[in-house]
């Protein structure tokens, strides 16, 4: 069996490297086909490293903050373990890149680093949100942030990209395509998202719904939305903003309510489980880097073991799947199609 | 004392006219400088009326509906209730419109028939949101949709007029003026951010506080949130629907929880109450079209008649405040500085 190996920045997030490597070790026991690499301090990792199968440390003094200018720290700190993952990528020696560290600079390592895949003119950031709402499930949503602008054709490649993904990751047979749009008419938006839903509604091999809005996302209207990096990533940052607010305003509320309060709380605790639960995104990975020769995927700062795990896991279903091979072929074959018709 | 008239569009909404006219009621009852137009069927008018003191109905048989393209609808239903009702104000027998009606139709009025300020290139929305955090109070945000682009120079005028609603209205002395971004660095953003942060910077007349994020913005970092419409209106939906998404799925998952459930909701509905106050907009006003010639301001659609009241307390506010007339004149005297610039 061939092992797929996954090039770990063990310096990145809060609390690096001791989740990181935990959260390593329960995808190796989880998956007998996978190796790790891991670039830090080999002296701190193995303080938290019980076993060494198919775990190779790779030490390196230096690391990106998460402070750092990005590209300049990418190009600058040749040596810094997010850098030394993506270089093992590019260089054929890993198959996947993961971190925890700075969102900014493996965006900027995924680029210059490991590389856009031909024919995908802006590689774009694919976050999974769970439905707030009866809905059972998840949406994905990219751009959510790689690019501060971003042109309708850029819009239409995210809608391949996401598909695939919905697809092969998450097992959507035939996934819905929303444009994220200021209302639900086809005449509406931007310039951008009208040339944008043009591009969309010709491609039939898309099962495209049309505009969607940021209130209806949450309410199982599409299971990929597709929308320009500045606005995707206000839109994340306002939804998960408010959902985590909400339920720290609920928490304070209840702690300052006494007795009656604190009993009440008591007796709801599974309810409140269970809102938690469904708000709780690491089950589904971290944010991909879309539209780059390898899976390049992030999770947030302060993931514990736990979220490390799943993102392990999600980067497994990747690589399982062929999901990079498969989507450097369709850009191929778009390419070949393109020329045929210039020469007809 | 002279009265203070406000042109309603009566038959806006999805309970109206019953709701509105219990509203301006309330209204005309606090208020005994305010006096009323109605416009929209009389004998539908007079169903709810209690008293007329104060408020004259002006019947009319046509109205916009929800479902109406805006621009179109304006433009053919001359005798619409809200086409009326921003008539009387371009022809001065009125000195402000409320609807609950369609919002783009509203935008349209206001635009072409109650007009732009001169100096203003494209008037936004500005909505007032509760924070949701620790904070007491709200922010404005604006533009929340009026336009689907915006340069910015437009963001710049923006914050002026946000500034002084939010001086007159909310009677904040000083408010910190927020740039919505995709991050806090003085170089982060689209084309457009990156200039509109540079205008915000150079005027020293503004407590310009930087670049904030969408999630950021519920935690009292500025008093007004300046964004494009097409961002902004994604943000004000993500925000307003992942909240009430949140309660819902609370309330839902209570409902579910049998017994020991129900029994915890009783003993935390002081909690929730206080929760739901929290995120309750209402007592805000409605949202406010900034840039044209009076007082054009939108409730929802859904809005009760306390809602209805709020708005309209809220534009008397703007009406005893001067705050148009005040705008008026700072735009009329950058112009003369503009072209003082140039002369010398």
């Amino acid at each position: 069996m061939k092992l797929m190996k996954i090039a770990v920045d063990a310096m990145g997030g809060d609390n690096a490297p001791r989740t990181v490597v935990e959260g390593v070790e329960l995808a190796r026991n989880e998956y007998s086909d996978l190796e790790f690499n891991l670039y830090g301090n080999e002296k701190e990792i193995r303080k938290f490293l019980k076993n060494e199968s198919r775990i190779n440390i790779i030490h390196t003094d230096e690391k990106i903050d998460m402070n750092d200018e990005p590209v300049r720290a990418v190009r600058q700190k040749k040596n810094a373990s997010m850098v030394l993952a993506a270089k093992a990528v590019k260089e054929g020696q890993a198959d996947a890149v993961f971190s925890c560290g700075n969102t900014g600079a493996l965006l900027t390592a995924g680029l210059l680093i490991v590389g856009r895949i031909k024919g995908i003119s802006r590689p774009g950031l694919l976050s999974t949100l769970p439905m707030i709402s009866k809905a059972q499930g998840a949406f994905n949503l990219l751009d959510s942030g790689a690019n501060a602008e971003n042109k309708a054709e850029h819009l239409y490649q995210y809608a391949i990209l996401g598909k695939y993904y919905a697809q092969k990751i998450r097992g959507i047979e035939n996934p819905r395509i929303g444009l994220l749009n200021n209302g639900t008419e086809e005449h509406k938006g931007s310039k951008t998202t009208q040339e944008a839903y043009q591009l969309l509604k010709a491609d039939k091999e898309l099962n495209f719904v049309g505009n969607v809005e940021s209130n209806a996302i949450l309410k199982d209207v599409a299971d990929v939305v597709v929308a320009d990096g500045f606005t995707g990533n206000a839109v994340l940052k306002a939804i998960e903003g408010t959902a985590s607010a909400t339920l720290h305003l609920l928490k304070d509320s209840i702690m300052n309510s006494g007795l009656k309060g604190k009993l009440g709380a008591l007796l709801l605790k599974s309810t409140f489980g269970e809102l938690k639960n469904k708000m709780n995104q690491s089950q589904y990975g971290g944010a991909v880097l879309l539209g780059v020769k390898a899976p390049v995927v992030k999770a947030h700062g302060s993931s514990d073991s736990e979220t490390v795990y799943y993102t392990l896991k999600q980067i497994h279903k990747m690589l399982e799947e062929k999901m990079i091979p498969d989507l450097v072929a369709y850009f191929e074959e778009e390419a070949i199609k393109k020329v045929d018709n210039l020469e007809e």
